[in-house]
């Protein structure tokens, strides 16, 4: 009978993280584990691909299997994230090199990484490391992104739970400038994340079904901002509504590419004052129309918002973990398990393996075809597509109040090479 | 065997709404309806007091017991809430003419006042007709606000929940930039609600331990801001843990009482900028520390947030409902069922009747005990103060990913008087 040799694995966190990129670590982390006959230990990159570059590799075998099952729900990214990108290969070869002696030095022959599109692009060049540069290396990419842009994928993780995050807040928001405003605030806006891609902000939309009910203007990066017809629209919306909810794209800007949040505000001293396109549309919003306006602003909130996260969502970031060490124990290469649709209601989808080649560094952009004609709000299409990924909904477990989040120990591995300075 | 004669009730939302101001609202009616004997329509004012003024009124009989049921886990104010003081009996004489003929045609004797200390005001008013104006009417306030200002009570229904929200947010958005602060923000802020006491903001502080945890700051206007304390703390947090999460009253001021939100930003054109505490200290933070930064406003998403509302809140809020119409048909005018603490831990309470004359135009400040030695964090009396409203969570039901929300008639009276304009 032969023994299959057995080796190391790599996982780490990249880019921007979300409410469930632990679920997809805690795929990977279980998987390995359930195939200990060909993989022996699983390292997390400490603060992603820095953490191998710089050799600082967190023995994950050290984790007890209750803390690794919490990562299922704990947000934020529990090995440490970066915005880091390597170079190419061919000028900069010093940085490959160091990865493969950090790889040799700890028999690691698997490589997950955790990311959107920049990522991609990083995950594919270490894929190619393998036939540029002789080592042995399999490096399967694990998708996630907020933002929604991966190509070839019919959805990312980590983007069903800010939709359901911002559609939920969106829904109890209007309600209560609803109740207010016969008195009090006419409009409210919600700014949301999106710089490219008004994903997000279309998903705002599910809280209301048609025109009259919030939002009632949605303000995407794909339909340049027309400041006459905005303020139109919300002024017919407080004169037929009562009040007007407004959600927001951080990435509005106007025909000529500007954005809005670069508005030329000055702070007393004269410096640019710092973005936040809710503040400068509530500006125009006074100086035209003079209602009373609240804006919020959600950041981090939204991206971060385990405690109303979808359940698709975790389902998915936990399942494209699991794919991901399967393929690697499949021979494959420089692939990113995706997300097929297959029936809309009731929602179905399975996984497949896509090529990094045809996902790095291309962005996919929201269908046209997802919004209304009057680019204030989404289509039926788009709510057939953004309804089926906010399903279910996936609470992490208490106590005293609060979230409970996973306790790691984050122990180093040893080094057993010279330091590198990135 | 007498028979009492039954006669009608009057219920309004007042001020800010809550995410649980319509579980009182559930309480009141459904007691009301257990009490047909005496109690025959509950109306509900159309936009608060002013409803009573210009008799619009709802009839709440027309709605089944499940839209009832529903409004204990609907956010926003139910009925329309309004900002509107009514003036002294003295001067302004006619308006409480008014409202005794709109009671009269509508044999109204009940009146229930759902708000915070400004409507405790109102109340109060309308619980002198009876003497002052010969008119038998009993008014109960039916206390509701986040800001928890309220005097008397241990706690006022709709802060528990608020506090809940801000917290978990705070443990999740902290996780978020702990796991990318080595190449990317180290510096957020998350501003809250809160103008003149920092009951919310300090509740953020139940999301860690101690000063190495998140919010390692938490500015309130009971301290007046020192702007090289400040910078200074937020270098040391950074310094020491790689980064710092700081939750900041929205009325955070300095020791001459000027507000951090009005400091002289102007726009392109002049204009003086629009609020926000967040954006000014995240400009402070760019311009003195130069770290990288996000900011957050929390603004409505925080008193909507019926999503993640605190059990012992929504409890409590349903309860002084109830309590309010016992009172009433007690024989009680002007009261306010409040809140006793019991025992801290297990946290128990329970409701007394408190003097509305003790309650209205009083504002109950935090107690400086509630806040550690440096006045950036919470004291460990804070904490137990604060642990026990955020108890649980009473979720609402799903469809479609979203909340369910009470779906109402409204259906107004037939005004039998002429019109009347406030």
């Amino acid at each position: 009978m032969t023994q299959t040799k057995r080796y190391n694995a790599f996982y780490a966190q990249s880019g921007g993280v979300t409410a469930v990129i632990n679920a997809s670590a805690c795929g990977v982390i279980e998987t390995c584990r359930r195939h200990s006959d060909r993989i022996q230990t699983l390292y997390a990159g400490r603060n992603g691909i820095i953490g191998a570059l710089t050799e600082e590799l967190i023995d994950t075998s050290q984790e007890s299997s209750e803390a690794i099952a919490a990562l299922r729900h704990t947000p934020g990214g529990a090995f440490g994230s970066c915005r880091y990108k390597l170079k190419s290969i061919d000028t900069h070869r010093a940085q490959y090199e160091r990865l493969i002696e950090v790889f040799k030095a700890h028999d690691i022959r698997y490589f997950f990484y955790n990311g959107g599109g920049d990522s991609a692009d990083t995950c594919l060049k270490i894929s190619q490391l393998s036939e540029r540069m002789g080592y042995p290396l399999q490096a399967i990419h694990v998708a996630k992104t907020i933002d929604n842009d991966l190509p070839l994928t019919d959805n990312s993780p980590g983007f069903g739970s800010v939709a359901k995050y911002v559609a939920v807040s969106t829904r109890e928001a209007a309600l209560d400038v609803a109740s207010m405003c016969s008195t009090s605030t006419k409009v409210f806006i919600l700014e949301v994340m999106g710089r490219h891609a008004g994903w997000i902000a279309a998903a705002a939309g599910l809280a209301g079904e048609g025109e009259e009910q919030p939002p009632h203007l949605v303000l995407l990066p794909e339909v340049a901002f027309d400041r006459a017809k905005v303020m139109a629209k919300i002024k017919q919306t407080v004169e037929r509504c009562g009040y007007c909810v407004i959600v927001a794209s951080e990435g509005v800007r106007d025909a000529e590419g500007k954005f809005l949040a670069d508005t030329g505000l000055v702070d007393a001293f004269g410096h640019s004052q710092l973005g936040g396109v809710a503040p400068v549309l509530a500006g125009m919003v006074k100086e035209e129309l003079g209602y009373k306006y609240h804006w919020a602003v959600a950041d981090y909130l939204q991206r971060a918002a385990r405690h109303i996260a979808s359940q698709v969502d975790v389902d998915q970031a936990y399942a494209v973990g699991v794919r991901a060490v399967e393929c690697a124990l499949e021979g494959k290469n420089a692939v990113m398990p995706a997300i097929r649709r297959v029936s809309d209601a009731p929602y179905a989808w399975e996984l497949f393996d896509a090529p990094l080649e045809e996902i790095a560094n291309r962005e996919k952009m929201m269908p046209a075809e997802y919004l209304r004609e009057d680019g204030f709000g989404i289509s039926e299409a788009g709510r057939r597509y953004f309804t089926a990924l906010i399903a279910g909904e996936a609470y992490p477990p208490y106590e005293n109040g609060l979230p409970k989040v996973a306790e790691l120990k984050r122990a180093l591995v040893a080094p057993k090479l010279p330091p590198f300075s990135i």
